[in-house]
């Protein structure tokens, strides 16, 4: 990347930890291809410090925007001066823009990222059925993005199906009128079967979901960045199905952030 | 530079305007010289922000330290939790580390980094009677580096004659038993003249001292980086003396900061 200068436009990723972080490398890399001055550090954000961060962000004059990680994406919601719909209907927001009155604009990039990292590899989400894995935050905002890119219907199994329900009821007071249904760990007869859990991070780690049950012409996309082919993956490639890796998911994010945050073309 | 990781250490200089900084270049510079996993970026921070950007920095947990410019090293010196004698003598502070617990301990290392940039060209003040143009704040860590360094004598001269009487009893205090007299803006029988005024950043400005009074044989130093030569430098090659353009003693500077912040090495 060029030298940084006091002409160099500053944007951040707040997380707690921080060090698992990818998207300096990636923002960077996509401002240097540009050849813009802009970039991005990470800043190491527990949460209690979390509200006095942005208020001193919203100050910081040559900041054009951060990314908000784990644990600060339900908090950051709070706390910005306005947020999307979308943001808002999620409960949670990633991605923050600064005006140059100093307001804190959000949105919510994740699922909409992952869905346009789906289309980037050819698979369109618009009138299939979809089998999600998971109801935490990673589900939540993969599950509105599938249902904003026309899927037909959406079956969630959660160990917990609360939060499952939580997300069904979300979306119905959103005014996406697909059927939600809240099942067991069995993809049978998806077109398309997503892991938005974070098992398959770790080695030993159970399956997310009911892999023995896959079957060829499913298509299997996971949003877990490191293996690259989780056991889950493996296991659908055995069974005959396109699988789809979650690395390019957050490629694909990054123009979707640098975009929001006003980053330099 | 290398890519901006998760694991990057972070550094940053704040002051406003921003856009005038040269030390992320030099720092980044250094770094990447060393291989060492660390950015310095500008933090454009309007002077009521700097109180709560300071409370957020003892909190971001990868941040190395902060270099603190125009109009904050004063201010900074009631706002870190420790600061060296040097600071508290001179009355401000330019560096500044994070300890792991989160401390923000300040250092002032303005003119030790411009005496260390004159001896790095072989030009030793031990002993030497200094003529010393202004009185602000470079002036004042000048003058007291200058005492640290063994200085025979020191003149200075400032249009407001209190501002150099009031570094003359700071010095005086600080235990600097060295003869300090406020004198007018001739030079003569000065071995090293410096220019500590912005007097010379702008083409039309006067120059700080009286020049027509220089003769071969005295040493004249400028803390103005650009233009290179000032038109006080360029009279003072014209009467045969040796000049000392002020950049060098910035690069010089960079490395004492690296070190005070505790950067890698």
């Amino acid at each position: 990347m060029a030298a940084i200068t006091g002409h160099t436009r500053l944007y951040a990723i707040l997380g707690d930890p921080i060090l698992q972080v990818r998207t300096p490398e990636l923002f960077n890399a996509l401002m240097a291809g540009r050849g813009a001055d802009a970039v991005m550090v990470p800043m190491h954000v527990p949460a209690p410090m979390l509200a006095s961060a942005v208020g001193v962000l919203r100050g910081v004059a040559n900041l054009g925007g951060f990314i908000a990680t784990v644990p600060h994406k339900s908090a950051m919601l709070g706390l910005c001066d306005a947020a999307s719909d979308r943001a808002r209907a999620v409960g949670a927001a990633n991605a923050f823009r600064r005006t140059p009155d100093g307001r804190i604009e959000g949105e919510m990039l994740d699922g909409v990222g992952f869905v346009r990292g789906l289309q980037r590899e050819g698979v369109e989400p618009e009138g299939r059925e979809v089998f999600l894995a998971g109801a935490g935050g990673a589900a939540k905002a993969i599950a509105f993005a599938l249902a904003e890119a026309g899927v037909r219907a959406l079956r969630i199994w959660n160990r917990t199906p609360d939060k499952a329900l939580e997300i069904a009821e979300r979306l119905r007071r959103a005014g996406h009128g697909l059927p939600v249904t809240v099942a067991t760990s069995d993809p049978s007869g998806c077109d398309l079967v997503v892991n938005a859990t974070s098992l398959g991070l770790r080695a030993d780690d159970a399956l997310p979901l009911g892999a023995e049950r896959l079957t060829p012409g499913q298509i299997v996309a996971e949003v877990i960045m490191k293996p690259s082919v989780t056991p889950l993956l493996a296991a659908a490639q055995a069974r005959g199905c396109r699988i789809c890796p979650g690395a390019p998911m957050l490629d694909c994010q990054i123009e979707l952030m640098a975009d929001f945050m006003g980053a330099p073309r």
